[in-house]
């Protein structure tokens, strides 16, 4: 087997004055070409012929020396995404990571597995970050978002189903999934509504929302409707038991939080011989393809995250002209989408 | 609104020396307490009063200048999950990275998306991280891994299907899925199998060796079967197409890549009338619990990702231990579930 490519010692790790020297310019040339400085009109021929020296004596500027100098960094701080990973937010990030990195800010992604909120937030700090997107409602206190200000951050902004105070946010209100979901079986003239409120305390930060905007959309009807909310864990067995005791709790409709908790349920219901939508209409959310596999095809509620403006360029806005009060975006689009099982 | 909490211009930003003032101790001793240093003996409620003046101060210490006093960092650079997330190995690196912070490393997960490959190893580089665990088996070069050695990385390991040359490597050897899948379906006396090949790109990294074991497999029997790959898309036009032309495959059998795609096949074929598994059985791979909901149960193959040390330990002994040989290590163990669809 070959031996991993050592730095040998007495042979020192490269430097810009080694990539000054090869490519014949000075270091501060070298400096304004590898760090993209626009403000500095240097010719494209040198700018390549200092490339190409970087890269073939592998160097490369260090990041912690660059952000000394300059008092800051072009570091935006994403939340990494967490198991369970939710499809469409994390096609969500995904999309704001690679718009950033083309506004020439460098992403890192940082987890908080583990972490308490200000815990994170002192982490997060020692980065110094330009700006930083923290994940969740609870990730970020006031004292939290203090410190990463004190630290340099332009922009602090949570990204979950509520604002905090102090701090920007991209909202993104779970409660109009419950609220669409139960405005469609309301419309079907089903009055009495099981709600799933999953026992997974990782969803917490989403069910609960969706349990509210249910209660709220019921709230709001002129026909009178009741909420039965339904403890259930992902697994055959709490799907069992909820659908042995189906009859005796006189529900005409269920929402099931999701399209895979949907699945877990309408298996136990039909197993138990609970016709759907006859006897019982099911709706889901978050409109994935098993749902259209399923039979009866499943009704759910499909969910976009979009802003008015692309996410990162708020990012970037915020960060030139930070100080503003702090802004509110809601991300969150929802609609139910009919089909046979509702 | 609030106004965000800003600095003011002319206050400026909390420094060790304000933590030492304020805790009464010396420079070194916030130093040494900040920054754990276990070589030096500081007495508990010492400690305790320096975290209380940083926290109540907001001082954190600049990653940067630490990492520049200290020549390297206790950064280690774990590669984004990116979309699509398979479960199990967004467990895997939850998991790794809650390990290394417990070894007092600090984790940065770094996207590589819309990067070449040796962009990405640069972009990393700058961080100066101690180590990094790189993604897949495109994502790093030899040239990547001599940018990164050189800039101080004591470890460069790759997480992937397959090694890279010159680089430690975690090994998830996707050929073992397959490979299960197949002698399965032989053991249950089918002979003509159908492989299905995701046409999604971002799958290719995982079809191909599934693909490729199967066949090996095949290869390997003592009867003489035949292996058929089936390209299909994630969608139901897709599916559909392949049903409608079953029978003139005259397959007795398919490994459908996973549970998803099985669902999907499934459903086309039950459609169409092809009995499931009298005509065709059907296995997936990844076990999830939707197999289990389907009509018949779904055979799959479950994977686990394990080491005999844990990754984080084998991580944490390549740096203090750097130098010697690339190392491998085989992570997936994957076994046949037979269910009522084989």
């Amino acid at each position: 087997m070959s031996q991993l490519p050592q730095q040998p010692a007495g042979i020192s790790v490269p430097t810009s004055a080694d990539v000054a020297r090869l490519a014949g310019v000075s270091r501060a040339t070298v400096s304004y070409v590898l760090n993209n400085n626009a403000t500095v009109r240097i010719s494209e021929p040198t700018r390549r012929r200092v490339r190409e020296a970087a890269a073939g004596l592998g160097y490369v500027p260090h990041a912690a020396a660059r952000s000394l100098r300059a008092g800051h960094t072009r570091t935006v701080l994403l939340p990494a995404a967490q198991a369970p990973a939710v499809p469409l937010y994390q096609r969500f990030l995904t999309r704001l990571e690679s718009d950033l990195r083309r506004l020439d800010y460098t992403v890192v992604q940082y987890g908080s597995i583990g972490l308490e909120p200000d815990e994170a937030a002192r982490a997060w700090a020692e980065l110094r970050p330009v700006a930083v997107v923290s994940p969740g409602a609870t990730a970020l206190t006031p004292y939290g978002i203090g410190v990463l200000t004190r630290s340099g951050a332009k922009a602090v902004i949570t990204l979950g189903p509520q604002p905090v105070d102090g701090a920007h946010a991209f909202v993104m209100d779970q409660r109009e999934v419950g609220g669409c979901a139960v405005r469609h079986l309301l419309s079907r003239g089903r009055r009495r509504i099981g709600v799933v409120v999953p026992r997974e305390p990782d969803l917490a930060l989403f069910a609960e929302p969706r349990l509210a905007g249910a209660v709220r959309a019921a709230e709001d009807s002129a026909a009178p409707a009741l909420i039965q909310p339904l403890p259930l864990r992902y697994d055959e067995e709490s799907a069992e038991d909820l659908a042995a005791r189906w009859r005796t709790l006189g529900l005409d409709a269920v929402f099931t939080y999701d399209d895979e908790y949907a699945m877990l349920l309408m298996r136990a219901l039909q197993d138990t011989g609970v016709e759907v939508p006859a006897e019982t209409a099911v709706i889901g959310a978050d409109d994935l393809m098993l749902g259209r596999l399923l039979r009866p095809r499943l009704s759910s509620v499909t969910i976009e995250l979009a802003t008015a403006q692309p996410p990162a360029e708020i990012i970037d806005r915020l960060v030139r002209s930070p100080g503003g009060a702090p802004e509110r975006h809601y991300l969150l689009r929802a609609a139910a989408v009919a089909r046979d099982s509702s």
